[in-house]
């Protein structure tokens, strides 16, 4: 599966006959058939299990019906695997129980072979590709160094990220090293990732958006640039999801396919400042789907309708799916994007 | 004390000698003072308390050096006097323990005489005003129409408030049936504020950055611009802060004199945008001054250069201050804007 897929085409900007959709989480609690085999697996452990990876990540293909599988993962397998400890609680999220606080203990990160130690993700990617027998294209996802080092810092999710924010700004030289050494390990994941045989790759900086104008640059678009500069992509399409980032500009300068937007977004003023260079990706407001199906289908066509008319446009929600959410509607919201998309690529 | 201060100039974009500042939550748990009330009263009981309240209100004006000071109160101090039973717990924020679910839950609140139930927030104007004796002016808030509603529908804070967002999309006329009681409860409430002896108000919409852009416009902005054209305001400057929007050509149409920017908006490309039309208020991210004294100047700096020469700023931070903040730090941060600021009014 690859370059003849509606998902990839419209990633590359040709011309499609309706636009695409897959959905951030697809993969996940929403889905009565994936919360049955949690109940068997904790989610590490599925993350870690390539046949049990493989198989959620297909659910949402034959299920929902979307045109592209992204990997079952964590974006946080690859501090996991530099040796901290990752623990996932659902109802808590992700902690480490030894957080990064100081320099010093950047010498704690085992930096040498990451990727070697995520074998069991490039298990997952073959065993995945080959369920999928090429009915659609797989993406494979990474954290971003910024996101990445918040967790690591925090230790867990934070509400306002004082304590991350406390080490960039008191010793910044620390922060850039341990920065540095997330993108190099990302560069070599993804590198590895697609060799395994994704069809794209996301990259997921889900804390950029509380970062000020400054330091957004500083502490992440500028990984971000490092990072798509040095990937072996093949002709796998790239894609850039910073969430909360409204300095579109600055996107459009790093080398990748798509920018992913969220919901707080006009797709029009973004089309009108980048959608030349870019496809876009988003970003209908997750909380939709918890409206009643008439205005679903009102909602999918106004996101439809801000894009306009012509390729480069791949449907996707602001930010990943609820797990409150019905399957019902989920199905529903992909039959109205496969219709009412057809008029905008005729 | 009024027109002839240095905070009231910058709102009125008059020329001044130095860029004034004062800081949302100024009053608040980052000071030992406060604190120390607070070990022998709780939350509400402080906000229904003039006399309690205005001591609170005039301590960051001594001990900080603020050039403004805001009504110690509470945004949702107008559900409860609807009849919403209120509790805050600090550690959990505050709830509501029967929010409204439906239609038929609207009522329940007694929208009648809501200003009338809200003396105490007037007899602690006219206090503070007695203990300010003209030093500096007097800041009072609200909650905006829309971020009131989500802690009336969800009954406590919310990671994606898709209660309040089911609501607003499953009932939509009930949805503006409360926005609209809101508003008009608000307008009620500012007035009078301004009428106890206000000179300025501040209207905060905390959670209108959740919101998809036609979302904002149909249940944010459209209610804060009726409540902006219905202020008798006798000369008072009102400051509109929603957070998290960078929609500024459609803030800038409100009928307010003064637009509050959170730290990841650029002032400068604000300034290029709408500073013609409105005072810019802000920018500094609270977790600067968890940073060392150096960063917090450098910064400091960062914000004033970005706005550059001229009237019209007044310097805030782009959120309240944290509860863990140091005093020191605060002091610093205020004798930094006095002095650094002095070169871009010469």
């Amino acid at each position: 599966m690859g370059n003849d897929s509606i998902f990839i085409k419209a990633c590359k900007r040709h011309a499609t006959e309706r636009t695409p959709i897959w959905i951030m989480r697809q993969a996940g609690r929403y889905l009565p058939q994936y919360r049955a085999i949690r109940e068997k697996t904790d989610f590490l452990t599925l993350c870690k299990t390539p046949e049990l990876a493989s198989e959620v990540t297909v659910q949402p293909v034959d299920i929902i019906g979307v045109d592209a599988a992204i990997l079952f993962s964590d974006i946080l397998v690859i501090p996991d695997a530099m040796g901290m400890h990752l623990e996932i609680v659902e109802s808590k999220g992700p902690t480490f129980d030894d957080p990064i606080r100081d320099r010093d203990d950047l010498k704690r990160l085992n930096t040498d072979g990451v990727t070697g130690r995520l074998q069991y993700v490039m298990d997952a990617i073959k065993l995945t590709k080959e369920k999928l027998a090429g009915r659609v294209p797989l993406i494979g996802f990474s954290g971003a160094p910024w996101t990445l080092a918040t967790y690591m810092i925090e230790g867990k999710g934070s509400k306002n990220f004082d304590t991350a924010k406390r080490f960039i700004y008191s010793d910044p030289n620390a922060a850039h090293e341990l920065l540095q050494l997330l993108a190099d390990a990302v560069v070599d994941y993804l590198n590895a990732k697609i060799r395994a045989g994704c069809d794209a790759v996301q990259i997921f900086d889900t804390w950029a958006g509380i970062l000020s104008p400054h330091d957004l640059e500083e502490f992440s678009l500028r990984y971000i640039k490092y990072i798509c500069g040095r990937l072996e992509t093949n002709g796998a399409p790239v894609i850039v999801f910073a969430k909360g980032v409204n300095a579109l500009k600055r996107l459009a300068e790093i080398t990748c396919d798509v920018i992913g937007l969220d919901w707080t977004m006009d797709l029009a003023a973004a089309r009108a400042e980048i959608g030349e260079r870019k496809a876009l990706q988003g970003n209908l407001d997750p909380c939709v789907l918890f409206a009643p199906k008439e205005k679903i289908r009102q909602e999918t066509e106004r996101v439809l309708a801000r894009y306009g008319s012509g390729c480069g446009h791949i449907f996707n929600l602001g930010h990943g799916i609820l797990p409150n959410t019905s399957v019902e509607n989920t199905q529903y919201l992909v039959s109205c994007v496969k219709e009412l998309s057809v008029k905008y690529h005729q």
